[in-house]
């Protein structure tokens, strides 16, 4: 009897690259709202989903360091289970409600890759680094404090992808125009079957659900945020004309289900 | 429209992490042939899948250094889509006939990742490392002759999980024993829903299908292997009992279709 | 007129490797005091330095998680200038003055590498974690609290060459057995003119200096460290015989100078 | 008594970071030679070296992919060994003689780090790849043949340094106007003492020497060439105002001495 959530199943279900959930993280977020160019992001929504017209472009990006736990003390595992990830949100609408659609989204360790397919963030490799608070107080320790600058960057495959940077202004009680819609991704799996690469087995519209999420240590200042062009990459499309404001915050969630709003695989959806 | 084999579906069809197939493969691989506990190894098999009686336990360790190509020149692409992989084949049976059983495969690459769990190979990232040969006489080329070592291994997250050395014999014309049999792994993607954890959205067993297959410059000789037990690992449960036969050949193929054997979320899949 | 504090050397002085002191590091160091062999260890240290006879044997391993800074910000380009290390140190003596010898050291970054090596410590690459914590409770973040448990490891080329784990047991005011000698190391540049590879162009045996050197977040507890073995490696002889308390805490400390102890390439060094 | 050729010195001598020379190397370059701005390169040169005015700015950037090895087997140990490296050479003059000035150098290992020092190539972490050729014909395998593509890159810290291509034309007999200078590089280890941090322990003008030196499979063709403008880095700088010819060949060498032409820090070292 093979057991493991994930391939690869095996006699124990040790070797399953990915735990079954619930999955807990818990890290730092740097973030940057910032707005691109309705005309061309409009593009990049499936089918079903619109951009939201009292935002038109609205958007942001988190470079997230975190630790990852299954039931089975992950986070004493930290070679395999920390991970940096970066990933865009749209401001969106599915059938008249807001939400924040995830069409990009890099990740450093092949366990959250999984977990992102699984989710319906379509996760890439990518190498994620952000700038980071120590308790102590040093010139290399950005601390949490007003004027203190923070960077990200994102590079995959030796080509720089994302860069952010953050000058602290104050700190907040609340997280505002960030993390305050459900996100939406796609979960999906081609087939291999010859004439059927474009039949996937699995196109499903999903909307995550994060229980028992902490934010903490918020922070909000100035954002700056670039996307260069990079070959094999598409993300520099959503690049911001405009950018606002940036967010430096700590937080924690748990994730045990996933709500499926629509299988696409089915030709009537609705 | 989105467009991509893969997530993530964008514009241009350009950020997918997998291109769509016919997929193009060429490299080298050293090999090894071993025999591990078939009271141990039955385990590692799906339902249906039998140990073949005439060979019971013997199996092969491939290391595989290559380049991927699809249609877009993705050669030119080394980045990218040059990969090195590990994979384990265990000879087995299904509904009488001969095949090969992968039960772990390791790759350094995020598309290949995913091609892997697209054809049924339950890849995790892994660092894999091969001694190689190179067209000039020096001590630091190892020539294909008589005596000369090749070695290789494979860590994941920092673990040695594979060592082996191969020392060359003899020049053969054809590859025996090795991919001599058509592999069958499974595609299996889970579902995140609550209460359908254990209810894969895919679970198929799926038999490879590889085009134009060269192989050459094959040598035979004398083989080692070890698989050090490593927490999070079941690799070395499949541990040799017994080594072989060592390999060293280079190889091309085209891959561009898969045949399902059965789908083992339907309860009578047979 | 070229500029830089190490070699590349430009018109700009960007290009250099390592920019010029004083360097600046703040980070978390998970550290496990314990005993190795007085007969082997003795056979580590260099001409002039001995065990220290009130302590034969006693180390302490650390593992650290780090941000670095110079002069130019560098603290803003997380992807070149964190870094996570790993070194051990040996409780010693130089001309009746306790010291700390630190035999072996790895670090993950080629501008680490490079310090150290200036600094005179011996540092090769390896791939370092420790379990982090982080502001929110959750299940992923280990809180800095009673009972609470810490990971460590190192790997280099994908060999586990040291494991810990600290359990935290409670908070203390001042860091008692580790870093409170002075750390001995040996600058050490070969030349590579034939017959004179055994005659280094430098060779100084060197006590480091700590600037502002701030520890915080001191919590005590129950340490657990092993040395696996690994081919091309001698870490492993200075492995663990017993193993005693384990330390999580926060730095920071900053470094200007260097105290030259003894220039070892002159007969008499004395 | 400690033995190495490098640090860190121990028992055995099996854990410094580099063994001891005679060093020997095997591998695949891909070159392209093109012309900078000899106003801009002519400030990268040290004091006493100047641009060879019969071909001001001729420069040629090789990016190779190799294996090492020393006296003890180390080809067989691929994870410590191989390595990729890339450098760029500047046509140039030292008292009357035609050198190849190396100002940058950039390799994916630990020890190849190390070695490029200690013979005067300034490395940096770096990532490098390149299109491959293997024995049999496949969509996915460069062959050596007219109108063949081989492509190149390197980035360091996630940003692309680096970019080329090589088209084949025909093969030749001799490689001209690639690796027909004697290297010329810079030893330089810095001193950390407070007020001496400009005043390097070892600052010495050395030229290679390189044994047994095969070249083999030369390919000439046209190249391509581009350095893009990365933060931190001043590469870009000697970046092609035109690109030449384009080289594809195997070559090995060994390295076991090093002529030094200069000591520079005496002040009148001519």
């Amino acid at each position: 009897m093979l057991k493991g959530f994930t391939a690869p199943r095996s006699p124990l279900g040790a070797a399953a690259l990915v735990p079954p959930p619930p999955w807990h993280f818990a890290g730092d977020v740097l973030a940057v709202e910032f707005w691109n160019d309705p005309d061309l992001s409009a593009h990049i929504l499936p089918m079903g989903v619109e951009l939201d017209k009292k935002r038109l472009g609205h958007s942001v990006a988190l470079f997230t360091d975190y630790q990852f736990t299954g039931q089975n003390d992950e986070y004493l595992d930290p070679a395999r289970y920390q991970s940096r990830s970066f990933s865009v949100l749209l401001d969106a609408m599915w059938k008249g409600k807001e939400i924040a659609w995830c069409p990009y989204c890099y990740a450093d360790n092949d366990a959250a890759l999984m977990r992102g397919w699984i989710q319906g963030y379509p996760k890439k490799f990518g190498a994620v680094h952000q700038t980071r608070t120590f308790p102590t107080s040093s010139p290399a320790s950005a601390q949490l404090a007003q004027d203190t600058r923070f960077s990200a960057c994102m590079s995959a495959h030796g080509l720089l992808l994302a860069k952010a940077r953050v000058t602290l202004r104050e700190k907040a009680e609340r997280l505002v125009g960030v993390l305050d819609r459900r996100i939406v991704g796609r979960r999906y799996f081609p087939r291999l079957s010859a004439g059927l690469h474009d039949k996937p087995a699995v196109d499903e519209l999903v909307r995550g659900i994060l229980d028992h999420l902490l934010v903490t240590n918020i922070w909000i200042g100035k954002g700056e945020l670039s996307f260069p062009e990079a070959y094999g990459e598409e993300l520099e499309v959503l690049g911001p004309l405009k950018v606002g404001r940036g967010y430096r915050f700590s937080f924690s969630y748990s994730v045990n289900d996933i709500e499926i709003l629509a299988d696409l695989t089915v030709p009537d959806h609705g």
